[in-house]
């Protein structure tokens, strides 16, 4: 099934079920008020949710209304726990040879983010930053959203209490990064807050494309309506469930704990391009001595989207505008 | 006014305002049923709890009852945003000559941490962990819950923005910070869930105490009923309006924002000692050239509190246990 959060002048919005096919949204009032209620009680409402779900596409609820992804917030508008992986080694290798870096991660571990959960926007809101010089770009990402998960679980465990997936922005401030890098104690100013598509969806929305804990479909960017790239996430070097074992290490997850995959990455770069200008503009310095593809500057659009295997897009897209904050 | 949230199943728990003794506590739910929820509407909560405090303080409150520290959660039972600063420069510094570090900190520049905030514990709640190898360690700290606070503030409207003050322990896992920090993506397994002492206090309640954004009291560390430490918060090196203002450059804070000290750590640690074990044993390295002081084993108790200037517990205490998760 798929989810949104619909604005209501609350931190957390109004869920609400939406069809298949992103046209319809019914109200989910007398089942959950929020996703997060939905969430912590899922065992009960989620067959609740799905059964409105299934009216839903059959045309069959009366109170039944128009689905606008501009009154969407993000599908969780807040996380009580975010955290981001950078889960395509790929990326990684790409920024250590061109940059020259040795990051010294131990083979097996995966490299966690601990992250802001508390703004995050909705697909069509504009995104505010203080200053181009701030170095503002994307990346391309899907997030799971978990029940709750007990210390100690292991991957399998935790891949099925996967609940929901999202697709995401991680924007990311690249002016910040080298000195918070450096610094050791993870990002602060490098990553603030980010913007998730409209709607979350159940695994199985994903069919044959749900495949060992990946999501192996195209993750297509576009900036100011130009093609940047559609890396998939077939490649992605750790299952959200390994992903989410390693954070469960030594902590219990709480139902609503979001993690992300990092930006999406493949080795056939040439073709597929990146989802992210950091990592475009590392191949430019390893091809061509310099990088020249600029960052983002106000009033650029940008656009992400994930088509299912029917051809129809999963998630809604992403799809907003950069400004300023100080005017 | 002091605060504090009791257990009550659910994970928010049920708020409850605590005599200045911490003898009597009194139900809020018609003002406000959970902290977050007053710190969402606190302008007209803060009012009316105020008055309910002032009233259990006279004796004056039909309902009330004791107050029992082992049925409190921590006050704000889980935290959209958890940000952990590293305020005092004397700690780090004693780190780096000890263990030969340079860590890349421009000057004028906190160190932040974002943290998880959806497992905060209560203040006698045994502590499980999976292993002694972990090098479980404890920090004693102090944390301002905020108001919302707008991109870009500076730091006066932030520490205008502050309406709570906790004290807690930022429990740490030594054996997996050296690999998390090389890694340079921040902490995950170095830095599971923390303990909150029972009761939040506003900032009046520390009276001439809350100096500058700091609070100048001593942070008494017992392990085992021993003698640990008991620093100052006064020679901290940032106030946390210049934490929160550096926090805010380029995000919005929401209610309920928490961000911390780091560990209490004042120059003369002769006489005062420190708030941590990492502490202690850099400078038993320093001065006798190895660390004798072992990190926390199973069945070990740690006990942090402060006293006000009128020599009552302000915040009550921090006093657990720490055990195995695998029994």
């Amino acid at each position: 099934m798929k989810l949104a959060t619909l604005k209501d002048g609350s931190p957390d919005g109004r869920l609400v079920v939406v069809s298949r096919n992103l046209e319809q949204a019914a109200s989910t009032e007398d089942i959950a008020s929020t996703l997060q209620q939905a969430l912590e009680a899922w065992d009960t409402c989620a067959p609740r949710l799905q059964s409105l779900y299934d009216a839903l596409n059959a045309g069959d609820v009366p109170g039944a209304f128009a689905f606008d992804p501009a009154q969407a917030m993000a599908p969780l508008p807040r996380a009580y726990q975010f955290v981001d992986a950078s889960a395509f080694l790929n990326h990684g290798s790409i920024m250590e040879r061109a940059f020259n870096l040795t990051v010294k991660v131990p083979a097996g571990v995966p490299i966690l983010i601990q992250r802001q959960g508390d703004d995050f926007r909705g697909p069509c809101d504009d995104y505010a930053f203080p200053s181009e010089a701030d170095g503002c770009d994307f990346e391309g990402e899907v997030a799971a959203i978990t029940g709750p998960i007990p210390m100690g679980a292991d991957p399998a465990r935790c891949e099925a209490s996967i609940r929901l997936l999202a697709l995401f922005n991680d924007v990311s401030m690249r002016g910040h990064l080298p000195r918070e890098m450096a610094m050791g104690f993870g990002f602060i100013q490098a990553k603030p807050a980010t913007v998730f598509a409209p709607v979350a969806v159940t695994p199985d929305e994903l069919g044959d494309a749900w495949q060992n804990g990946r999501v192996a479909l195209d993750l297509k960017v576009t900036r100011n309506g130009e093609w940047f790239g559609h890396p998939n996430g077939r490649e992605m070097d750790f299952s959200f469930g390994q992903l989410l074992s390693h954070l469960a290490y030594n902590r219990n997850l709480g139902a609503g704990t979001m993690l992300g995959t990092g930006t999406f990455s493949n080795r056939d770069h040439k073709t597929v391009g990146s989802s992210c200008l950091a990592e475009r503009r590392a191949l430019e310095m390893l091809e061509h001595g310099e990088a020249y593809t600029p960052f983002i500057r106000f009033g650029e659009r940008l656009r992400f989207e994930m088509l299912g295997s029917d051809g129809t897009s999963l998630f809604g897209a992403v799809d907003n505008r950069y400004v300023s904050s100080e005017e």
